[in-house]
C-alpha cells in the first residue's frame, strides 16, 4: 500500500498506533482501526516479541493496512564495552523487525543520562559528573549511529530520530530538537538516517519552520506524527499525551509546514494517556479519525 | 557593590533569590543570606508592592548585599488594545522600580499562549485557531519590546528575556531557547536588551554553548541563575526546581561556559519546591551557599 496524491487530505493517509490502544489486543486494534478509515497501522517491538513479525505483518496487511514504521530501536547513550554491545546487538534485533514487517522506518529514541537511576526517577546514588556530560552522551549517540548504520543499510531499513521533548532530556532522549536530529542524520544517506516530527515533542521550538523544511530538502522526513500537548501533565509526563484539538497544539500550521516539506507518507496518531487506555478501542480509532480530518487532514497538500 | 575578578570563585559573587524563600519576610530572607556570606539578593515584585522600593533597597544594602535583580516584568502576549495598553503599564512600573532599587536588571518572562485558561491548566473553552498560533504570538512580543524599550532606556534599565523550559511554552513563556532570546534582543542595544542563563531552563538545549558564548559576545549576558533539574517533577511542574546539586544539571560545564563568555555578574540561586520553602531560612541560605561552593563556585573564572 503505498500513498499517492490523490489520498491527499484522506483517512487513507492516517495510521494507528498501537501505544494509543496499548491494552487491547493487535487484532483487535487493527480491526478497529480498519473500520475507522484508516489507511495504516503502527505496531511497536511489543507486538513483535508476542507475535512474530510474520504474525504481525499478516495481522495488519490482512485488514488491509499499511505498516508505517516500527516503534522503537534505540536507547544509544551507554558507555561501557558491555553495554556498547547489547546496544548493537539489540538495535540489529531491531532492523531485522522492520525488515521482516516490510517497514522502511524503525523509529528511534535516543535515550537519556547514564546518571539516570530509572524513567521518571533522580539520578543514581552513585552517578558521577561524567554521566551528567550531556555533550558527551550525545557524542555517543553519534558513535552508535556510525555503528549501526551500515546494517541498517544491509537490510533497507532507515533509522529514524526522534528528537523528544526537553522534559525527557534527563530521562529518555539527550536529543530535543529537530534541527539537532538533522546535525545527528547529516553524517548518513538520507535513505538510511531520517528524522521523525512528533507534534507532542517538537511544537514548541522557534525553528520548527526551518528544521521541517531542511528535514524535507535533505529527503529525511520519514514520518509524521500527532497528538496535543495539554496541561496539567500527568503524574507520569509520559502519558501525558492527548487528542488533537484538546490542547495547545497549532495543528493547521505544523501539519501546513510537514506538507510544504513534501511529505506525503503516513499520519499517525500515537497517544500515551491512561484515560484513552481505559476507552473502548473502536470508541478511541473513531476519535483518532475525527480528530485527524477536522485539525490535520485539511491542512494536507 | 560590584564585583571584580578578586571575587570570582567566592561567595561575594551568590545571590539569593527570595522566591528560593517565599514565605519568609524580606528581612529575615536577607538576613539568612548575610550570614551565609553571599553577596547578593535578588527580589521580586511583590517586595516592593508590598513594602516599597525605598523600604526593601535599605533592608537589602542596609545588610551589606548588593541588588542583584528585580523579578520580573514580562507577559507581553495579549492580542486586544487594551491588552496591550495594560501591559505596558505594568512593565513600565517595573522598570520604575528596578531603577528605585538601584539594579540594572529587570528580569522578564515573555508569557505564553493567549489560548491558556490559567497558568498550568488546559486551554479555555472559548480558545480559537489564533489563540494557538504561538509565531503571532512571538511576534506580539517582539512588538512589545520595541514599545518598552524606549521607556526602559529613559530609565537606565535591562530588559533581561528569560527563556523558559519548553514546559512552560504553552503558558508561561514562549521564549524557549538563549539562541530565540537572543534573536529577539538584537534589533536593540546589549544595554537595554539582555538575556539570563537559567540552568533549569537551558540545560537540555543543544546549541547552549554556542548560545552563551553569542550572548557574551554580544554584551547581553546580564544575569545567571542556578537550580537543579530532578524526576520526578513535582505535581506543579513549576515548582519542581531543586537544589543545586540533587539532580542531573551538569553545572561544571554550563558554568565554564558562562564564565568563558565574561559573564563577571552575580550567581543566584532560585528555586520553586514546596519542600525548600517548608524548611528553615538559615538553614537554606546555608545549603545554597555550600551548593554554590561544591558545584559552581570552582568553575567560575
Amino acid at each position: 500500500m503505498t500513498s499517492t496524491s490523490s489520498t491527499a487530505g484522506t483517512l487513507a493517509r492516517a495510521s494507528l498506533n498501537t501505544a494509543t490502544v496499548k491494552h487491547t489486543s493487535l487484532a483487535e486494534a487493527v480491526a478497529a482501526a480498519a473500520r475507522a478509515g484508516l489507511g495504516w497501522f503502527g505496531p511497536w517491538r511489543e507486538q513483535v516479541a508476542e507475535l512474530g513479525a510474520v504474525e504481525v505483518r499478516r495481522i495488519i496487511e490482512g485488514a488491509g493496512l499499511g505498516i508505517s514504521s516500527l516503534c522503537r530501536g534505540g536507547f544509544l547513550t551507554a558507555a561501557d564495552p558491555k553495554g556498547i554491545a547489547a546496544t548493537i546487538e539489540d538495535n540489529t534485533h531491531a532492523i531485522e523487525e522492520a525488515e521482516a514487517l516490510g517497514t522502511h522506518e524503525l523509529i528511534m529514541v535516543v535515550g537519556g543520562l547514564p546518571a539516570r537511576s530509572a524513567p521518571g526517577a533522580g539520578p543514581r546514588p552513585d552517578a558521577t559528573a561524567a554521566d551528567r556530560d550531556i555533550v558527551a552522551v550525545r557524542a555517543r549517540v553519534a558513535d552508535r549511529l556510525a555503528d549501526l548504520a551500515p546494517i541498517a543499510r544491509a537490510h533497507g531499513i532507515r533509522l529514524v530520530l526522534e528528537p523528544l521533548h526537553p522534559i525527557f532530556a534527563a530521562d529518555r532522549a539527550v536529543v530535543s530538537t529537530l534541527g539537532q536530529a538533522l546535525d545527528l542524520a547529516a553524517p548518513f544517506d538520507a535513505d538510511v538516517v531520517g528524522v521523525v516530527v512528533d507534534t507532542y515533542h517538537v511544537w514548541w521550538d522557534p525553528d520548527l519552520r526551518a528544521s521541517i523544511a531542511r528535514a524535507g530538502a535533505e529527503g529525511r522526513l520519514a514520518s509524521y506524527q500527532v497528538c496535543d500537548w495539554n496541561l496539567p501533565l500527568a503524574a507520569d509526563a509520559l502519558n501525558s499525551r492527548h487528542f488533537v484539538g484538546d490542547g495547545y497544539i497549532d495543528f493547521a500550521t505544523i501539519t501546513s509546514w510537514v506538507s510544504e516539506a513534501g511529505y506525503r507518507g503516513p499520519i499517525e496518531t500515537e497517544i500515551f494517556n491512561e484515560d484513552v487506555w481505559a476507552a473502548p478501542v473502536q470508541e478511541t480509532a473513531d476519535r483518532v479519525a475525527r480528530d485527524l480530518s477536522e485539525f490535520v487532514l485539511p491542512y494536507v497538500s
